[in-house]
């Protein structure tokens, strides 16, 4: 029975590495959606935040199953907890991305001086995401903490889109409204990949990130 | 062993719902401190904020220390990775409502004209984290089911929100990008309220909520 616990246990947090995988590519095609005007970029990120939003639910039922076994140690239900809790920051990362893929889909454009600072988010994002399975996956703490210098990126990258916003803007108040909105996306999208890279460091370490 | 379980479970549940109220009250402070430009209301958010993370910090190390004892059956296990991931929503609703208040601190006011719809945004949040409390003390599932329809009202002041940014806006483009930020903050503490009470539901009826 604990055998049998700790293999679905393993197989869970595999699943989850797949998920933060799955968010990576929703990001990136989201970006493109965005800066290209590419409209089947943005179904391809709608499309991949379906199946997160299907397979995090499957991933906690298999928690909830996992529950109901007899075997269990204390140490092995907190990361069937944690399990749970990251399933539901991958389901957001999803659910920011699309909000992005929409925002193209309704036919906004990013103001030219501001392309690069959301070029520069994507790829970043993409990264954190692809980092926060790789670290789900390795259980490597130091790759963990190189998430939140990644984070730092998306937050000056945020401060830029605002001074932009609050200078010389000749874009019009619905551009500016946008673009906060889609700073505040990818800013929650990375903070979803720390919050993945600190949950691994506790699970590790037993001691929260700072 | 297992009446030791239920008791701190319970006392689990209801600390929740506490922190429920702490959120409403959280909120109301930052409606006032923006529309007033108050800064001792936008002070006591704040305070309420950090009140939530502490709280909600110590919540989820008794949900672990509950996984310690022998005796709980799967069922109950499942309401503790609940409280787990529900502690997580009231601590997002802390941080949304300090995130108005922040604003407030910053010195943005509101253009006259999105005064009403900020103050009702703020009423129905702040209502419905009151009732996203009771929920989880009743465990009544139609008050689950009206935090909905208190939801569609919070969507449909943004999009009126977005109407007058879009329209004959003369207040400049960063007003216009707070009151995008400012009404995404509002839409999703209301969210968090919203899976506050579809969680209630799903424990008692083990049916998702649409």
């Amino acid at each position: 029975m604990r055998t049998e616990f700790r293999s679905a246990l393993t197989s869970a947090e595999s699943t989850l590495a797949d998920l933060a995988d799955t968010a990576a590519g929703a990001i990136e095609q989201a970006t493109v959606a965005l800066l290209e005007a590419d409209l089947s970029a943005a179904q391809r990120a709608q499309e991949q935040n379906k199946v997160l939003h299907e397979r995090v639910n499957e991933l906690e039922n298999t928690a909830y199953d996992l529950l109901a076994l007899q075997a269990p140690v204390a140490s092995d239900l907190r990361v069937v907890v944690t399990v749970v809790k990251l399933g539901a920051d991958v389901e957001r990362m999803g659910s920011l991305a699309a909000h992005i893929a929409e925002t193209a889909q309704r036919g906004s454009r990013i103001p030219e001086p501001l392309v690069p600072v959301f070029r520069q988010m994507g790829e970043v994002a993409q990264q954190m995401a692809i980092d926060a399975g790789a670290v789900l996956r390795s259980r490597d703490t130091t790759d963990a903490g190189r998430l939140s210098d990644d984070d730092d990126t998306v937050d000056r990258l945020r401060l830029e889109l605002f001074r932009q916003i609050a200078g010389n803007w000749e874009h019009g108040a619905e551009a500016a409204a946008d673009a906060a909105l889609l700073g505040r996306y990818y800013e929650r999208f990375a903070d979803h990949a720390v919050a993945i890279g600190d949950a691994v460091v506790y699970l590790v370490t037993g001691v929260a990130a700072e």
